[in-house]
């Protein structure tokens, strides 16, 4: 069983949606999920073709937030790495070639998520994605159609070998993000710079794919450094 | 200048040419010749977006012959390896990666051919090809979109190189790892767990691929927890 999933935020062309579906199929996907999307009817059936069951079983949500919420790891995919708001949000990236050679000794759910035809995913949502992932362009065009992006990135991560370690869960991993959180604060790290940090955090512990137990053994050097800031 | 082209045999759907030549403009090809194909209007020119000028100057011919005469290498894709009647025109086919690989020492004008949207390239056009390739899908369901066929193997075969992100320096990690056990120190965590916890965090770096300046944020971060060490 394949526990990879897809998700769109907010696609607003109903063809894209039938041509994601219809390649998830080809690559053996079947778990899609969209985010306010726009009204799906038969141009989505006919790009679909036989694929129209994937469209049929989407969970249909209204924030990004519930979308990823079932899954241990988020990928996002973007086609702008550089931004003046967004440098350490986007990021950096890895290649798809280089994603798959990432996950491929991990086990658990991850999910693929794609934003926007026109603008992608922004910032703030990128900001909750474990991993970002971009496609290399000719700096001619960069900015490709929704379905071949899904098409590049699934078609790396088919035919994944059997995973041999399990990701820690993404409880766990807010876990130790929320406990960096609270060290920072204990040690008055500067206010300021303590989202941006936090962030960066993420990404770097989200590009590991850490186990279980690192977990748990990064957050007993967090302890360890508490217990001496009440320590005389 | 990049010197393949891609041959679009009778294609029948206006709106896979416009795809074809988004995806095409966005890998850095520009040489797109069609076999006979439909009607192109306004479907293929809101499909092509930014590439419509690939459409335009796209050539159009009558066979195949005169298609790939100009090309030194023909590649003929196909979703079908096995038939009862074209059992040693189909096989063996490569995968796209195995393609790359196979043209990577090599220059030349290379064509990559495509055949129509319902049954692909024929067993007499693909015995003019030189080399065949397929790409692997789910046995569930196997027929792929014409332009998302198109979009991978043009992914694998373009020259793109990744941005390069430049990671810190083997000097400025284990600063940061000795940085670490100094903490740890200060911070009196077990002794007997020092080593083996230094050892994971190199190895959750390691994998982390960190920039300089993700090494100074965590070194901030550690330096932070030390002064509030000093603190009462």
């Amino acid at each position: 069983m394949n526990m990879t999933g897809v998700v769109l935020v907010e696609p607003r062309i109903e063809g894209n949606i039938g041509s994601v579906a219809r390649v998830m199929k080809n690559f053996g996907f079947h778990e899609l999920t969209l985010v306010n999307p726009c009204k799906i009817g038969s141009v989505a059936r006919t790009r679909a073709v036989h694929a129209w069951d994937v469209v049929e079983g989407a969970r249909t949500v209204s924030t990004l937030k519930k979308a990823i919420s079932k899954y241990d790891l988020v990928v996002g995919c973007t086609g702008i790495t550089s931004s003046k708001t967004g440098e350490h949000v986007r990021t950096p990236a890895l290649t798809p070639k280089e994603l798959r050679d990432a996950l491929s000794t991990r086990s658990g759910r991850i999910a693929i998520t794609l934003g926007r035809e026109d603008r992608g995913l922004e910032n703030r949502e990128l900001a909750e994605c474990d991993i970002i992932t971009n496609i290399p362009t000719s700096n001619e065009y960069t900015s490709m159609n929704l379905s071949h992006a899904a098409a590049i990135i699934l078609y790396e991560l088919n035919n994944l070998q059997p995973p041999q370690i399990e990701i820690a869960s993404n409880f766990e991993f807010n876990l130790l993000i929320t406990h960096f959180s609270k060290m920072m604060e204990k040690s008055s790290y500067p206010l300021h710079k303590q989202d941006k940090t936090l962030l960066m955090l993420k990404r770097i512990f989200g590009r590991s794919m850490l186990t279980t137990r690192e977990v748990i053994t990064l957050r007993g050097i967090l302890r360890q450094a508490e217990w001496r800031f009440e320590k005389k």
